[in-house]
């Protein structure tokens, strides 16, 4: 089972920060991601992940949820925590891929091959604002874009490759024809190349990828190594995963390279009950009925007419296609509900922050988790910490031995890079 | 006396590598730039030095001079070098604001202060083609550029500063107040912000900056804090520095906040004839005649008439200001043959790879070192070792236990950030 976390922040819940130990300045302080890293690396998580908007939410009762570069922090992390990878998210609508593909191979090299690269298109409008006049272009385009930014930083991946030097005589330095450009003309990037950096020890970063719009699917098809997803239940799990690897054979690629990471939201009790509470507070919710009026609010529903106990009706709560808002965050509910009858009042303790949410002991909660993942629903879990450190502490502590006792977990970081322990393969 | 020293690739001079121990895929290994910062740390120097060009050049003859991403490289060798101080290169031509002001702002947090970022705005074509089907944009509009660049970097790099926060109740998580829109709208940038990296411990990082064309000496009046050139003797570092302060003042500014620190070439023998013989070799010419040859093909000058004994005309050494290669590199000869009455073969005596070249004995080389510092001239030296690492071992072994037994060095790593050890103000 292949197990990364997010370490954004002060934890993944906006409002679980009040019940966290630590400082709240911590969000800005290196050593608090290190010794978050550190914990992970305790924990024998593949990688640690930071999601990133290059903006500052600036609501006066959110808190900053991106602070510190995830490219610049991961590489500081990388020269303090062995073993443990890095999925460092990058924009592909707000950066040009030459800086990128040379950043982001360098990082590979100074890591001794751990990262792995999360593309998002970008749907905030407050991101666009940072980079230019120019509106955010519409989804189907940022995605085009981002196929288009991934084919070509592929290109300049191998564009260096000393092992295509022939023997270099004594009195030359190098083959330069080891490198040759891409000559690159496309829709959106005209790049000559070659990249001068070489290739690295994994051949290329790993590619991760999060959007299941439409777009977010053929990126994931085309390109996806590991799909960080909302997968709420074991059908629509099946469902998401047949559906992004049919569309990779449909484009001719091998599915065996797709790994299945959706996002996990765990909270630990002594008892279910225990956890129950602890939901309502981390939520800031307070209560179940708390939960409930958040849900009626969230989804615009009649408050009046509505009943906590009857069955839900999922066609309701598809997102719109076209909404500005990521379409894939949103359709973890509406895929959820499609495959099982479930009430409001049973919907709420189904996800948190839009991921699945497990409840329960240590014993129930590696169950879950391990029935998804034995029959290949999943590859493996994307951990995101109500608080940080106390819930990845807690997670290490309790759930981890349980995992390896079950003989699905290692006892000891395996490979030398992310490509071994994913087992995915080096490209040519 | 401040100094700094080049590492990239496998020293400073193209030719001297054969001379060199190590081996030759040194320059694409994280662990050969570790050794040679930790031996620079050894010799105490404020900070090490990467130039950089987003590029790889091919020629046949040549070898690669930048290769790891020097952003990502600094970052992972800050978080394994203590005090030292970093001189990344960035490009003002090919990077957003956005991202350059927080990848650097989050680099000198990473690194507790120690950044110092090199403004370059991009001479070469081949950069270019690199980002875009677009021309090279000319030279004036590239400091044009450069300056709203630094001048909106300035506002970014303040504009969340937790410092303005008032008492936060217990309730909300901060202050949103300490951060506010930039609204930035240029004649080259549109960018609303604020930034999601906090002020750093430098308030911002140091900025250096190497132009000596007349758009580059603006750019340094404007915002240059450390002042890389090419000054090959005291009449015309005075003449260099006094133009640089005297365009600060016209600005408005106080020039006390500047510092000149030329790049030199050191090359030391048990006597100054085996100094000059290694010049003969590490040059790639072999001989004097050599030297003298380059020197001919180099300036264009006519092979016939040519009398390597006669004082030469700096007039016919001015670099056209309108040439497409960087102008202020080919200015300090012209600078020196103005101040001093030379011949061909004095001349290529004193400068190699454009710089000051010193030649003689640790005690020689110190002497001239002093020389240019303790009347002003200079406030330090970008040391550019011809091979790494063994020029700058026996520099530290050598030459900085002089320089501290005469008093002009420390003898520890003194202050907290650059900004202490170069005596520079913290930004209000």
């Amino acid at each position: 089972m292949n197990l990364n976390v997010g370490l954004n922040s002060t934890g993944y819940l906006a409002n679980a920060w009040k019940y966290r130990s630590g400082d709240r300045h911590d969000i800005n302080d290196p050593a608090y991601y290190r010794h978050l890293a550190e914990i992970a690396h305790k924990g024998l998580f593949d990688a640690v992940f930071f999601s990133d908007h290059p903006a500052l939410m600036t609501e006066p009762l959110g808190r900053p949820f991106h602070t510190i570069d995830p490219l610049i922090l991961c590489t500081a992390l990388a020269a303090q925590v062995p073993d443990i990878g890095f999925v460092v998210t990058v924009s592909s609508t707000y950066n040009s891929p030459y800086n990128f593909a040379r950043r982001v191979q360098s990082l590979d090299i100074v890591s001794g091959g751990r990262l792995i690269v999360n593309i998002v298109s970008s749907f905030n409008p407050n991101v666009a604002a940072n980079f230019g006049s120019a509106a955010l272009p519409p989804r189907n385009e940022r995605y085009a874009r981002a196929i288009e930014f991934l084919d070509l930083a592929k290109k300049l991946w191998s564009s260096w490759d000393p092992r295509r030097e022939s023997e270099v005589p004594s009195d030359r330095f190098w083959d330069s024809t080891s490198a040759a450009a891409v000559d690159h003309d496309g829709a959106f990037f005209q790049v000559r190349g070659p990249l001068n950096v070489p290739r690295g020890p994994q051949g290329h970063p790993v590619i991760a990828q999060a959007g299941a719009s439409d777009g977010g699917i053929d990126l994931a098809a085309r390109h996806g190594e590991i799909i960080y997803c909302n997968i709420l239940s074991k059908p629509a799990g099946k469902a998401f995963g047949n559906k992004v690897r049919e569309r990779a054979v449909s484009l001719g690629r091998d599915p065996s390279g797709i790994r299945i990471v959706p996002g996990l939201v765990v909270i630990l009790g002594e008892s279910r009950k225990e956890a129950l509470r602890k939901h309502e507070l981390y939520s800031g919710t307070g209560s179940e009925d708390g939960l409930l009026e958040r849900f009626v609010r969230e989804h615009g529903l009649d408050r009046d007419g509505f009943d906590p106990d009857a069955v839900l009706d999922y066609e309701r709560f598809v997102p719109d296609q076209n909404r500005q808002q990521a379409v894939g965050m949103g359709l973890g509910l509406s895929d959820l509900l499609q495959h099982e009858k479930l009430t409001a009042r049973q919907a709420v303790r189904r996800s948190e922050g839009h991921h699945r949410l497990l409840l329960g002991t240590a014993q129930e909660v590696a169950d879950e988790m391990i029935d998804l993942w034995e029959d290949g629903t999943v590859d493996g879990y994307t951990l995101q910490p109500p608080r940080a450190p106390d819930d990845i502490i807690e997670f290490v502590d309790k759930v981890i031995p349980i995992l390896q006792d079950r003989n699905v977990y290692p006892r000891q970081y395996e490979g030398r890079t992310i490509r071994d322990r994913y087992g995915f393969s080096y490209p040519a």
